[in-house]
């Protein structure tokens, strides 16, 4: 039979997928001789079997944690159940990762009525006793039972009022004793049975629970925030109970071995007297700081300090560590790697070089990537946001601090942007095409969408704050106002929000802008010493392109022309493009459009001075260019000259069922070849004279958009070839370029070998790639992918992680397919998932050559490009070596 | 250096890739000792690498023409442009398969000025010389030159009215001469330069003017019409002239060495008395019956009838053959395998096996599959049709012939049916709604759109009559009436067309029902012996069901539930259930809908008699099923209980931007299980009783739409087995059930090694795999593709031919994944691409259990099997074999 249950001494200590994180560490602890209270770990495979099992624990797997139940009695000299001696144990979760407070923790599991009078006697203590059965009364009835909170919560209140004491310490043992007798009266009438006295019961009953909480909405929503797969489950310990409430010799807290803020290497952390753990995080009393621990019992602390530099020491990286002390003696409760600020975290990484604990890689390795981005954005003053009012929660959907005045509409944000105001939108939806528009405003709020929708994407990819999907924000009928928080907000009040935490604060707060410290200097450094992969970025013009340089990208990996015709002058140009019927009349727009399109590309290219540059042809259906209400159309009717209904017959013609799979790409190309070349002869003639005004050799990469054939790309390359060709003829310069394609359709990834016959270079669209391998369409998927998370099906939207086994597997397959006919193809990938960390190290895997990404995850890139490498060097299981 | 000109008696007479058909025959009658007048051969290579080159015809080829010119000077005794003994030659284009009358021919080549008259001397007759030579000059002019050919028409009109004749061949000496001169001016004033003189110049000229016809629109429409890709180009004969103009002993005709008709076994065909190959079928001269041929010279008769039978037997095949007399001697000019009429190609096919010259496997072969669809339609009775008026012509898009009164819309077509007249709806535009619900017209008939619009898939599925594209048709400002064919049609004329020809006609003509002869019984069961792969039907219905049992499939690949909930109790219980924001509410829906359904789906295992039937879950997104226009909203408002703004919202909130890759498909099932499992236990208990009530074994196939996880199709196939299960415990009953998926998405044919863990079946659904391959919208995708088509990018529409190379390529890989993790995995396709023959050839290849199609491509599909299995089991290098 396969073995569920381990004494901690019998677990193997480097076994997270096993037995938790939590679980792992109490093994290791208790390897290393720490004084841990002694017990025994349920797998993660237990819970995955139960879930399977339909929730039931079958008798495996309970028959296992009794025989274990009579070890750890045999260890301990005390009993479950066993009222002259009694064994008290808490019921704690523990999945792969840590996710703190999001599962649920049973203490005093044993206890009953003859238990407690026991432990009285025991004890000496009857306070303590009854203090432990009405605690253990509480969780079991609101967390394994699932009562409701506010019931007991009323009880413990009038008790309390009665006897005329705000803090649970002070209840006189009569009030506790009244405490347990009403709780269990409350149990019985809403369980319609007593509770349980039987000891065993409660324990299993406990398991179950923490089983059961895997699956509860706050750690889904915990999981899908943080990437862990729901089939991993939770591990639980059961572990001896220790007592912090025994007396003023008693106490419990929480220490971290570095200060988790700024990374400074000092013992960190608070304590409570007379407590257990819930009272920590309870926030009802104050915390004591560490060092009253020191003046109190310095013998205990400096017993503390050596175990905690031993752990220190032993995971080699900061720990935040959980101890009770009972009755002068120390326990300690559960390690783990602390979390911690991102300044902190590359301070803490560089120190640990510093103190030669370790070495560049794995100091590097030591850094969440993820936490890279919110050191590039500006932040709120620290001593301000303490004092802020916050008033509600969204999803941080793209990071910076916001602060201004509330605007419910595009229009008034332009006016009160005219004022020189500071703006901030507050909007039931966004539209990207808003996101694009407003690039002013401070930051967005919605009510709607999340992560993963389209504004949200273009939010983060233009470095603008927004917190996305606050649902409290509820508007008022007349759409002038909304209330959050209990509060009422109308335009123009001042509002600021937190795109990396989703907190709203009431009023202004100030900002202060991101200052690269030379941690961060130093740890880009080293990451570019040990990456593979070139990172680019994402930018349409001088600006983004400068900011992405400073950054430390390598090049633009993906420059989206259309981005460059959304000012006025060029929007009125390239709808009369739109509009005109023939080559002839299309050309005179092209012709007014080419000498901005020519300058626009200087800038870029001098900004990135001689880097490379990719240039996306013109991608999008054309009806993304034409306004479609009928006010929009009249007005613009009458700036072209044409009758509203010649105008709406065009809109109508170019309305498309499916727009996604349209006239977009290279399809528009293949229509109008001139379009193609008027960017041609812009891109070229742009290049040869900043490479004559700037002395550089540039190189420019010419890309065109969603081939899903050879034939097709062929054909456009020819054009483009022909142009560059023809230009370069003209001018007698001299100009390397290349012309290569994205890979977006499935088509095209698994006929690269054919399309690579002719393109110089690939670019995976991971975006187009992943609706398409799928069939969601990023505009409608939301409305059902909420479906598939709440019932287990997906853990994670595909358009934010790479979907490895699917999409994954078909840019493996376009990559060999390409080299396979052109071994040294150039490989990229320009889609969203350039910046994500866990794409990014499969990307390596794959070898491909570079990630873009936008400009202010440059950084992330560099440092999770720099982390693939390291861990793939010494990866021996990979199931296939990257191709260089 | 390439060899890419060939003499007759060099080439290889098998090999019609490199020669074209025509070329190839040439060779072969000359191998076989037929009097073939003769010549040589340029390459279909050369056509290709004189379309590399830019159209120009290189030295390479021309040197070798000259060459070759010389042996054939040689081989003939004569010389071109020597007026003592002149070699005039004809050039003329062979594709590899036939194209009659695509491309173009120019006779005479090597006439000049002097060689007229060596002409006139040499065969004493001056009249055969100069009449030869106006033939030239005209085609010269108008084919090479490309001259409007009016113009050159006018003098000939002119000339002969002057003389007083009607017929060219009354014309005299002196008016053939003033043509000449009157052509040659005309040459002239066009060209701007005199008529080349020079032999060589023409004879280069009309080798370049005959690849370049490869190039015209007529070509390209017919290649698109049979499927002929661009790049076989077409080769070149270059044949010694022999004239059947030369005199009342010369004659020139064509005939078939069995009826192309009825397919009986006689010699057929007609000729003209002093006449060239053009006059044949120029149409102003009544053509003679080739048994007057018998009666004028028996023994040439005899002769030619010992040569027919030489070539039949030697091609085993029907014949088409082109003949010259010169001066009483007979020459063979071409000879092909002739087109014959669906019916005569059974007889031939059939009379061949009797005859002993095939086996049947050949004799299968000889059978076009495409043909045998015609059959299965309703036809024009054949007398009428000859008296006919023919207006116009349009895209054949869906066999049939339709007679009725015109009707312009919906509405009327609804109220003119009701009056019991035969109605046919000419349209702009046709939705593949409008198809569903004028289910009961004669035929549609329209001005845009092609063979792969939507609507015409549908039309061709549900078996009506249908021709597109009509661009000729032109309506009037107040669409109350439309010309065509320089006539004026309004509603409640008459009209009919064709659907297998495109031809359109005035008038009402009487139709037949078609009846299925005995040469078809035999045929399908000789097909039935020799295929390998199963075929069914896709039928959503009991009378299709019985259509597809009479035509001979073998289960039902495909019944779309969707199309179930069409009448209006139904739809009025879908609409319920969708505006529903309850489970509650839901139920209540689903209940009353559940007994109509299960009826609907006892009717369909009746009619199948115990062969599987595979029955699809709801697919569509809700908004298909509701009204889009405020005024159909109104009254469904008011008939569904609520208001206008609910409704409409409701309505909105549904909206997608590409439904296509929206909320659809099992997406469906996951958001309401409570559809699926109405739908499962309709399908359990209907085929519980048919069980009961036939006592015959069922087994349905339950199929799960657009999966592309396994994880996805897990969760719904769970709710499926547990309520089918549920039921047949509850039932006491015992039924064989299967639950597999569609293939359709990209995501699930790469990870289908992983959802065969779960399917019992696949069912490839090729047109929503091609939608997403290609990233190409099936409704939007006809606008760009035309430019892919007269741009050479594409030959053919890959949602009317299987793209083997992508979208194939997929089918190939998830059909061994699939079989890697279940082997005995059941595999077939349902998608459009399950009738046509070419596709289902690949389909064999890569080892697919059945192809299901509309009721009437039953016939086509068992040929086509038939075939793929007698071709595959003969072919050594097929690249991989089929896995059984």
């Amino acid at each position: 039979m396969k073995k569920f249950v381990y004494l901690f001494k019998e677990a193997d200590g480097e076994d997270k997928v096993l037995f938790g994180a939590k679980g792992a560490n109490l093994a290791q602890m208790t390897k290393i001789g720490l004084p841990v209270p002694q017990g025994f770990l349920i797998t993660t495979e237990a819970c995955t079997k139960y879930f399977e099992d339909g929730k039931l624990l079958k008798n495996d797997i309970s028959a296992q944690i009794e025989k274990k139940l009579e070890q750890l009695e045999k260890l301990t000299g005390k009993n479950l159940g066993k009222a002259e001696n009694p064994l008290l144990v808490a019921v704690r979760s523990g999945a792969r990762v840590s996710m703190p407070g999001m599962m649920d923790t049973i203490l005093d599991v044993g206890i009953n009525d003859e238990v407690v009078k026991g432990l009285a006697k025991l004890t000496k203590n009857e306070w303590f006793a009854y203090d432990s059965y009405r605690r253990f009364i509480f969780m079991f009835a609101t967390l394994v039972m699932q009562h409701d909170v506010q019931r007991y919560e009323e009880i413990l209140d009038q008790v309390k009022a009665k006897q005329g004491v705000a803090l649970d310490k002070d209840l006189s043992i009569e009030a506790l004793k009244k405490i347990v007798l009403m709780y269990k009266r409350l149990y019985r009438e809403i369980q319609n049975a007593e509770l349980p006295q039987d000891p065993k019961v409660q324990l299993v009953e406990a398991v179950k629970a923490v089983f059961k909480s895997w699956d509860n909405p706050r750690a889904e929503v915990y999981r899908k925030m943080h990437d862990i797969p729901y089939s991993w489950g939770t591990g639980v310990s059961v572990q001896t109970m220790v007592f912090g409430n025994m007396g003023d010799d008693c106490s419990t807290g929480v220490v971290f071995t570095r200060n988790p803020a700024t990374g400074k290497k000092e013992i960190y952390g608070e304590f409570l007297i007379n407590a257990q753990g819930e009272d920590i995080t309870s926030g009802t009393r104050t915390l004591l700081p560490i060092s009253q621990l020191q003046r109190k019992s310095p013998e205990i602390y400096t017993q503390f300090v050596t175990i905690l530099q031993k752990l220190e020491k032993h995971y080699k990286d900061m720990q935040e560590v959980e101890f009770t002390i009972e009755k002068n003696k120390l326990y300690i409760l559960q390690t783990r790697n602390g979390r911690r600020t991102a300044k902190a975290g590359l301070k803490i990484a560089m120190d640990f070089v510093k103190e030669k604990v370790l070495d560049e890689k794995n100091a590097l390795l030591m850094i969440d990537p993820r936490q890279m981005d919110t050191l590039m954005h500006q932040a709120f003053v620290d001593s301000a946001i303490k004092k802020a009012k916050p008033i509600g929660e969204g999803i941080p959907v793209s990071p910076g601090a916001a602060s201004g005045k509330i605007c419910f509409s595009a229009d008034k944000a332009i006016r009160t942007s005219a004022k020189k105001e500071k703006v901030v939108l507050v909007v039931p939806e966004l539209s990207s095409e808003d996101v694009r528009q407003l690039n002013f405003v401070e930051g967005f709020l919605t009510t709607r969408g999340g992560m993963t929708s389209h504004a949200s994407v273009v939010a983060r990819g233009n470095g603008i704050c927004c917190v996305a999907g606050c649902s409290d924000i509820v508007f008022a009928d007349d759409k002038k106002s909304f209330t959050l928080g209990g509060n009422k907000y109308k335009e123009g009040d001042d509002i600021s929000f937190d795109g990396s935490t989703g907190k709203i604060y009431e009023g202004e707060i100030p900002t202060e802008e991101a200052k690269l410290s030379n941690d961060f200097v130093t740890i880009m450094k080293w990451s570019d010493k040990y990456r593979e992969m070139g990172v680019r970025a994402n930018a349409d013009n001088a600006n983004d392109t400068e900011l992405a340089a400073k950054l430390g990208a390598e090049g633009i990996g993906l420059c989206r022309t259309e981005h460059m015709f959304l000012d006025k002058t060029s929007l009125k140009l390239i709808r009369e493009l739109i509009i005109s019927d023939s080559v002839k009349e299309r050309m005179s727009a092209l012709n007014k459009l080419l000498p901005k399109q020519k300058e626009d590309f200087k800038a870029i290219f001098k900004a990135m001075k001689g880097k490379p540059v990719t240039i996306r042809f013109l991608d999008p259906p054309f009806n993304e260019f034409l306004p479609q209400s009928d006010e929009e159309l009249t007005s613009l009717a009458k700036s072209l000259n044409m009758t509203f209904d010649e105008l709406k017959a065009k809109v109508n013609s170019l309305h498309e069922v499916n727009p996604m799979m349209g006239h977009r790409g290279l399809r528009i190309a293949i229509s109008y070849p001139e379009i193609v070349e008027m960017q041609t002869e812009a891109i070229i003639r742009a290049a040869i004279e900043v490479q004559k005004e700037n002395r550089t050799e540039l190189c420019p990469e010419l890309m065109i958009p969603l081939t899903s054939d050879c034939a097709e790309f062929k054909f456009v390359k020819d054009i483009v070839v022909a142009k560059a060709d023809k230009i370069l003829q003209e001018t007698n310069a001299s100009l390397k370029y290349k012309v290569g394609t994205m890979i977006e359709v499935p088509r095209a990834a698994i006929t690269a070998d054919q399309i690579a016959k002719f393109a110089e270079f690939f670019s995976f669209g991971t975006n187009d790639l992943t609706q398409l391998t799928y069939g969601f369409s990023r505009d409608d998927s939301w409305k059902f992918l909420d479906d598939y998370y709440s019932k287990k099906i997906f853990d994670s939207n595909p358009f934010v992680k790479l979907d490895q086994n699917g999409v994954g597997k078909i840019l493996r397959i376009a990559s060999e397919l390409g080299k396979s006919t052109r071994p040294d193809i150039e490989l990229g990938v320009c889609g969203e998932h350039g910046g994500e960390p866990v794409a990014i190290e499969y990307f390596h895997r794959i070898g491909l050559n570079y990630v873009s990404c936008s400009p202010y995850r440059v950084p992330v890139a560099r440092l999770a490009a720099a982390q693939s490498a390291i861990r793939y060097s010494r990866s021996k299981k990979s199931f296939f070596r990257r191709k260089k």
